[in-house]
């Protein structure tokens, strides 16, 4: 890998994780001086040169996402104008991407206006892990590396998952993902899929496949809130699940409350990733597992694919 | 409305709905000529002027799928560079729409593409209809207007819907738009749902809902080859449904061999929209229930909205 | 005025100022619901149909200014997608006005930035108010208006100033709004300017013009720390101004502490208007000016404009 | 050559010919999928990396004209997309380049629209070989490299053209390029005009220069329906030329009943190159001369010049 | 016509034209001024309001040139900033036309080039006036209005040139024009052909069509050093046309020299309009006939179909 | 250096500069061919290949502006569809600059245009020099590298400035640029300021540090009619300065008069760079200081970041 022909930035989003991509590939991120200004305006300077080079800004735009949003726009208006060979923007978490379609006549698809804003401040190239909806990576019109953290997260799981355990979905739209954990894990799949029974008014969610008497790990994309997870965890229990369910997620943001939430209604354990910055600190029994090798398995393939 | 401040061209997709739209409208189509050279290239002379006027052009793009979309976008081409105040394209049968990812990392993203291909041939607005995935709007960056044939279908099979009938989705991508039938019929919900047995290669599909001795309605965006129609009805007859199932769609495409492939699976009768050219010509059995009310008062709308 | 031709807008940048300009243009705002969601994520939903009309949406883009942006963004994405005619942004207070250039080889240029996030986001026309550099207009491609508050504050401002006052403008990018205020107020001009003296490390303000012993207005086009103005209120008393300074500005951003600075050196007084929300309750003795006609009249100029 | 820094694609437009611009080159076809769904849609998978790679893809826009056209737009979605450094298009009959203009007020110009379609598709350059109308290129922003195949052509007719022929270009518009065969072969130059005489309605073909006795080489650009070689053919003959006409062109479309009308007329050969696909299995006494070493010639020509 | 919804600008580049077409229209020219500072720079103040209003600037980009063509875009920049609805540019003369391909590899297309300049600089319409090559059209994306002069000089040259008079086309690229000539006028077409006799280097020019003893009238686009008008006269000449050649143009720039030149070659009158700025005071003998009524039809035609 | 990926060519616009330049980098002007027709179309011709090269073109618009910014634009257009890797344009002397804002609400903003013109025409990095508003840059969206002759004149002025010399900002425009002369001659800062006295018409240049008996040099990034520097002498003169004023600037146009108007004001001596071409032959006692190294360096900056 010639070390002279790229560099990588880390945002605030997450400079942490930055950092350890930045390991992985034998290399330092690129030292940079991002600031917020008293009136809450974001600048970025750039100490590294990036003329001639390709940038990689490293930039989940998790909580608080217009702000990362902005500064990760700003990174890019600041490598084009000084002449960076082109910008890549690794976006571990991609906020806004529930916001892929409209519910009604007069509403915003903030994803593809995001996808847009990025082309717009120069950025060419992103590279995004588990993405909420994959339709997202057509609203960008440039090159996009989709990358999955489920084997990741399956590796360790593997090692701790009691046998018998189901891999559950909480709904309909994770049945692709849960598809790839079960298949991994080697468990069978359970779906789980909310109803409204004829002639009431209450949804009731009906749990497709056995989970009688057998542990669960309930898998989603993100945990924000952890209503999700706990809505499927009492659904479970109510189908007579083995006590002590498990969650991994690939983005945990873990809002305030969410481990409350989840754990009142009966999840024991949490397995998230780092790709939003230290969700560890905010729920004490989550299990945080590193995407780093894979984000910088991702920018070492470009940049080989580039050399080539 | 004021009659001289549009015109509607009706392409060879589908003239004969093109016609049923301006019959709504209480108008004409304009008078164009198309023409298939002997080399297959297509030419589009407009006769009615399009000068400063709102123009929209009804073109699905069913097959010849490749034909239909470039004599839109030549469509396109010919009123922009005439002049025409704005080209709005209605497209009630939007092909590609299913290319809307990639499953794997070197393929197009043929729905986003073909969003681009016509805002590239000067259409700035889009009227579609039951487009595969609702993402797809995103891939367009003027305004669309998302209409769906779920009322217009659900009106006539009301009618003729035995008591106890279930709505069947045969996925999960379906539940939305069959949700929506079962909230119009006020019947139950069930969905179907494939899931690989832990330990085995072979698919089952397993019915999420009580469908034994009950007549069943199985829904779909569109009836391709009929493969995934005849499928569900295989399920829901090994599940115990009642014979004589029926089945209902917005996009009647019904290629060869799709009729007798959902015959043989026990589908007794299929309504389908006028939204794709024929297809009773197509499918004995098939009733055909017309969209171009709908259509109309998606124009209407936009003259109205307009001249507000 | 057809009131049926076009909808106003608040964005929650400041609703009380765009409710203000509904109510000089005889109408009210649109209804439109803005939230964050609990992860920070913004969304706009519009009840107040916008389609075929003229949409303003008013703005500024003050703190948090990339919320504000990101809300004006999405605005704009709504509007666009739900066929308004075309969408103009007002926006009072322009953030990240004053990073118009590169001090350094590697920074952004955000004013040019945020100008093609606005045209890429569906805004076409801007109504602005004093921005820090006036070549920030040439920064969008469409349409700007640019708008001063000078004549509004100038009009409160000679009722209550003493006579014999001079003008001050703080440094020499400000001098051509503070010759504006002279000439309209009919005072004198005096022009501070920052020297290093040759030999020392240290900066002096240069008086230029006559203060002794006269009452001073110094004027600038925002308060933000109010360090500024409070470094030139000390440099006017050290060349014996009379005690009682004022200060005029039309941005009273006056963030935390900005008033007990101004204070501490010596300023009596503050004028600001109302583009950013609410300083009042900051400042105990800001006085506050409306820009609510000015900004209707400058939408009412658009609208006699598009339909003379 | 770098081989690892390019790799080429052969559309279905002329595989064979891909193939053999690759063997020229000394290496192979990427590979790759293309498939045309029971519904006619397009798609393209490509098994050969493309990241960080120079791709050319090989294909005429020859009939089925919209089916390769549309193959060929995925083709450069798809490229776009996985990362590709940049793709050009070879195209060696570029299709609707007839559609250069518009004849009355309410037509489209294809060819300017295509050249657009290509660019929106992510193909950045084109390899053209004797479009129609030189003014084509400036239909497309990026560049351009225009190939002939007058030299490959005459170098098979220099051997067995008899002395004393003469070059018959068809109209004006072919008089550059019959120009050129006259110059390569050192034959004199004869032009065919048609003119409405005064006073009539009937269209004579004037013959200038002399063909009287002597053998008549036909050149055009393309050969499709074989009506213009049939006419002029006729005309030669009644201005004396010996019989046993020649006729060449770059582009053999050949149609359907264009060797039999051409025969019908008095043309004993004819010669064209394989820019389409195959026209020898539809004209048995029709001569192929392969373009490949010239298409080769300039894809390397662009991998030395990047190379350099 | 609603005189309040649109305005005229006359360019320096024909003045007394566009006052001419302001008086067709009855109306005036709307108030501007543009000068040329000491450093040649050029500037447009407009003080005729054009805000929301359709405004059509009137400018042949003759010599000089390069210093028309900024003052146009120069126009259109103030135009769009200042809220016009849309520009039109009325280009009487398309400078640059002849620039329409490359001769050889590395040259620009300057008419591709300024049909993007013209539409960078906010100018999204063009109306045309025998443009010297048709192709140009394809190289604006927006609509094109094509003029032709053709018309009004025939109804000048039929009620002058004498019976039997034929009309010659200088190359084969005239034809077209002179084809309408003829018809219009009932005169036959003759045709000159350059052609390089086998063996030598010097090119003959070939009479196509009889002109012995007859008067002749040669037409052509332009008229620049009158160096082909001379030319094609001696050919005539040589093949005994009868002397008191008649040369007829649309835009007669009639460059230094030029009617000397035509005159020693045989030609006794010259026609052309006033396309570009007053040619008559450089040619005694050239009859100017106004295209202002032309270009005022045009822009009328543009008004009515914007109000229908 | 790699010498074979890059290619230099000097426009019309300052060829000795350009030839300057390339010797500095040890190579040669690409060869080409720059015509102006009778009718004052320009058209550049490119000998040297360009294929996959970084190509540079060296070019100040200066006057006559237009000519040469048109010919800048048609060498980009020329590069670019011969398949030029890059296109950068370094312009020494950037005409329009001071068009950078509206005073009035309907006038160009014409470096905005400009820069948006030079995009268009496939230029995608500038290479600038002491452009007139820092904020330039911003209306330009790729790279640009601002260079300053502001060492260059220096490293030549303190060689032959008396002790004592004060550095003299002719307005507050300029202080910037003063005080870096100021910073790297060790002499101090004095500005003049221009203000209208109170109650009277007249504007009385303030002179803002201390002059009385101290040689000054004026400094200002362009000299033009000089009318500027005159006016800032007499002030100094009045102010009691050392009789013998020189003048410093980047950019040397000195127009017919300057040299004149200077001299009759006490400018005895005039320091300016080639960034325009041979101002020495209009102005006898201009002193010319090169800034082809500082060129060159900026060229070589790009080429190895570009390798790095």
């Amino acid at each position: 890998m010639p070390a002279q022909s790229f560099v990588l930035f880390g945002g605030t989003g997450n400079y942490p994780l930055a950092e350890a991509v930045a390991r992985e590939l034998g290399t330092e991120l690129g030292s940079c001086h991002v600031e917020q200004f008293p009136d809450g305006e974001t600048t970025v300077s750039l100490q590294h040169p990036v003329r001639g080079l390709d940038v990689f800004v490293i930039q989940p735009t998790a909580p608080s996402v217009n702000d990362h949003l902005m500064e990760l726009l700003i990174f890019g208006d600041a490598c084009r104008r000084a002449a960076a060979n082109r910008v890549v923007a690794v976006i571990p978490y991609f906020g806004y991407a529930r916001s892929d379609k409209r519910e009604c006549r007069r509403e915003p698809i903030t994803a593809s206006l995001v996808a847009d804003l990025l082309q717009c401040a120069g950025i060419v190239h992103l590279i995004l892990l588990d993405v909420h909806t994959p339709q997202t990576e057509g609203f960008f019109r440039g090159p996009v590396d989709q990358l999955t953290a489920v084997p990741e997260l399956s590796r360790v799981l593997e090692e701790t998952l009691p046998a018998e355990t189901v891999v559950v979905s909480p709904d309909a739209g994770r049945v692709t993902m849960a598809t790839e954990y079960a298949r991994r894990l080697a468990f069978p799949l359970v779906v789980l899929h909310k109803r409204r029974e004829s002639g009431t008014e209450t949804e009731v969610t009906r749990v497709v496949g056995e989970v009688r008497g057998r542990p669960c790990l309930i898998i989603d994309d993100m945990i924000s809130t952890g209503g999700t997870i706990a809505e499927s965890a009492r659904a479970l229990a109510e189908a007579g699940a083995r006590p002590g369910l498990i969650a991994a997620a690939t983005h945990g943001l873990l809002l305030d409350g969410a481990c409350d939430r989840m754990s009142a209604a009966g999840i024991e354990r949490v397995y998230v990733t780092d790709s939003v910055a230290a969700p560890n600190r905010r729920c004490g029994h989550a299990e945080v597992v590193t995407v780093a090798p894979l984000l910088a398995a991702a920018v070492r393939l470009q940049l080989d694919g580039h050399a080539a």
